[in-house]
């Protein structure tokens, strides 16, 4: 096929960005730093979003809406919170515009001024914790496990599509316990449910840990994270859940009265996947060619695409194709048959190559004739010839072929670029390789603001798995009792 | 029971509220107009989004998402769409905060002012049009049938909750056709959609009709709308459908080459519904016990209650309620069985009549001796006993009679409040008693605003059924040929 993309060895961000562009995912907006989400990637958030709640369902949350404004005085309220998150954000200011006096176009009414700033939200904690004081009295109003689908708005200066824009989507959690076990427990779960949902719906291996005190979420006392390593060796924080201990409770006055009558602030976590996601699922297994999407997020998840000359000869394929599109429908294939005279069959693979589409069945006159289709994977690229009879068989088992050899790719790349370093000058040299480097490290925010500032690598996590194992700190030569992972990252 | 709600009879509008908060649907956040929806209160605009969502699907729609901020020069495009909506709004004009210099709390950086604000949407058509001027070139890329779930804000005075906030979630339908013929019957189409989806979900009987001039959407050539009738005899706008003609691509320059080969400007629609349904629906169905939800959007159709002293007590009923649980759940139903030792049966009753729970199930010792429970219908508060080896037939024939009975209820009350008004001293005397005022108009926008202004009616609507009858306007006494329907309304 035509190079419709930069390739992802000349160039990997401007491969993404072809990517993004040319299926059809998103663009960007007239609006600074906002994106346009393309019918074609709203589909495979949508998927994302009813795995992702079919799971909170059972574990026990249920959704809620939250405004989306924040008065500026709630921000003041939790000193680490203030600090992480109100600063680059959008400030409303006034509520009225009014006809400009020179008749062209409208302008801000300057006696419509708010008496407070109202702050579109970056995170809601602040206006949830502000509203839990009033549903909470006694430990029999605990817990609350509730989450919200929601628009938040960061200010960032430098944006790409999906992994950093001032706008985004996701979800949070926000959940309220009366003890501390309670809540870890509970950051410990989502973290899992995220986890799970990232490997076996996305295809995409994760490690699990906490982070560093210095990459904490503002307002935390523990944040747990999946981590994933890109195809170019970069790391992606692709989901977090945090302790909050009393924090938010006591900014709020979030009260209750234990089952020994006593009177005790409440435990809180919170926990978050964003349409970040959607950077994550393109640069864990896409390639020159287009997306390259897992069988369970694909919206199409097969398509047949006719080739013919002249109505008679569609018409005989048609009638072909009809029962195939019934069988495989019935068997829960997400399958469609595009037939439309407006492209030609060229222009259709690579269109369906480009956007992803797992298994693509191409049938002409001679393939009508064989009683077969040609098939073709997307993800190996392969074809071969697939008889009438064997469809529904073939494509069923193919969905879950594709979808666990993405994953095991995807496992082996992991494997192969986690590195243990154990010296400094290693470390430099691989970090410009890119990849996980499983280090030593002194476990002071000294040495890691040290790395960072030399060579642009954070502390991604500190494994859960991670066993205990004596050491020197790759970069100050002081004990340490456990490897963390370092990486640049998006 | 006990009183926990105003009376509707005593005052309409506090029986509303108290309802709304009793009920747990939603409550009113600290920030000014906006509501926090409540757990209960999201899972039934959960179950009208899918529902909705679904129909959308099914008539070729797909959704997408679009900023939610827009530069505030795009209003002023459309003449008629600035009026109408760029006035009463939340205006961003600065992205940053900074740490106050007295130490207290934070302030905005002067600094960090926009070079053009930015309006946070009322809703969506300029910034949708904005792009789909890039998406449009031939007539091979019409129709677009897109949808967006998003919150939107318009800076309300007054505000009650679901019926009118500053926030609000709703969806928006933005679609672009290559004919008049066809955007004006897409507008149709989704009124039908919308219709259907009040009768047969909500049990709302619905009038369909198309608004005045007056009336209509800013922007729009035509207006098609749903008007429901309240329990107080005041009409309520449950969704609109907007024939836009050429005006949003024309303000944007949306052009595309039709199949002659010559350059037309793009038709459009409009349709939104939004969470006001649940207003709508709470005054529709509901009595001076609470909420009455029709079963097909009930979060939970049936509850079941144990009576019992002691845990050997609950034991013996809970052995007994198990089969029968998973049986309605086979059959579809959604069950909860509440076992809670932390409230009394009493209580319970009364939270789930407040909270509309179609079938409650009381069962004790006597009930399960005798191999029944004792089964409460929420909308007639009718009481009977239900054998163990009916409870799957009754229930599963139960949520489709009282499905039924609240359509047919409404219906009813709907026909007995629509009156045939023909002389104004009769207008002026019903108009104060509530209904429908079926009379002859002028058809002229100043005999509009008099009737307005003097009494608060307005024209809900020209029902689209209304048949040609020659007539004398019910105010002026001019030649009319066609009944519209006269109300006060939410």
């Amino acid at each position: 096929m035509a190079d419709v993309l930069t390739s992802k060895s000349k160039d990997y961000a401007q491969w993404y960005n072809d990517l993004v562009i040319k299926a059809d995912l998103a663009q960007n907006s007239a609006v600074r730093g906002c994106m346009v989400i393309k019918p074609y990637g709203y589909a495979i958030w949508e998927t994302m979003q009813a795995e992702l709640d079919r799971r909170f369902k059972e574990t026990g949350h249920k959704n809620a809406y939250f405004p989306i404004f924040i008065p500026k005085s709630y921000f003041s309220k939790e000193a680490a919170h203030v600090e992480g998150f109100a600063k680059e954000c959008a400030v409303v200011t006034h509520y009225r515009l009014k006809n400009a006096e020179d008749g062209k176009g409208v302008v801000v009414d300057p006696e419509a001024k708010l008496e407070e700033e109202l702050i579109v939200r970056p995170t809601s904690e602040t206006i949830i914790w502000d509203t839990y004081r009033d549903w909470v009295q006694s430990y029999r109003d605990l817990p609350i496990l509730l989450n919200q689908w929601a628009n938040v708005v960061r200010w960032e200066m430098r944006t790409r599509l999906f992994l950093r824009t001032t706008e985004f989507l996701w979800q949070e959690g926000h959940t309220a316990h009366a003890t501390e076990a309670e809540a870890v427990e509970e950051a410990e779960r989502m973290l899992h449910v995220y986890a799970d949902f990232a490997e076996t719906i996305l295809a995409i291996p994760v490690i699990r840990g906490v982070k560093s005190e210095s990459e904490r979420f503002a307002g935390a006392l523990n944040t747990y994270c999946i981590e994933a390593l890109m195809q170019d060796g970069k790391a992606l924080q692709a989901g977090t859940s945090h302790f909050l201990g009393q924090n938010f409770a006591k900014a709020f006055d979030v009260k209750f009265q234990n089952r020994d009558g006593k009177i005790e602030h409440v435990w809180a976590t919170s926990w978050g996947v964003s349409t970040r996601l959607m950077g994550a699922l393109i640069m864990s297994h896409s390639d020159d060619q287009g997306l390259v999407l897992p069988p369970r997020l694909a919206p199409t998840q097969v398509v047949i695409v006719p080739i013919y000359r002249g109505a008679e000869e569609l018409e005989q394929i048609s009638q072909a194709v009809q029962p195939v599109l019934a069988s495989l429908r019935a068997a829960g294939i997400r399958v469609e048959y595009d037939a439309r005279d407006t492209h030609k069959p060229g222009w259709k693979f690579n269109q369906y190559e480009l956007q992803g589409v797992p298994v693509r069945l191409a049938i002409g006159p001679r393939d009508l004739a064989a009683g077969q289709f040609e098939m073709a994977r997307r993800d190996t690229l392969e074809k071969s010839a697939l008889p009438f009879d064997q469809v529904v068989d073939r494509v069923v088992n193919l969905m879950e072929d594709i979808q666990g050899h993405l994953f095991a790719n995807a496992q082996r790349r992991l494997n192969e670029q986690t590195y243990r370093v154990d010296t400094w000058d290693a470390f430099l040299e691989q970090i410009e390789l890119g990849g996980f480097l499983s280090c030593h490290w002194d476990g002071t925010a000294e040495t890691e603001a040290q790395i960072k500032e030399r060579t642009k690598a954070t502390i991604r996590c500190i494994p859960l798995d991670a066993p205990e194992e004596a050491g020197v700190c790759v970069y100050s030569g002081r004990p340490s009792n456990r490897r963390v992972l370092f990486a640049r990252a998006y």
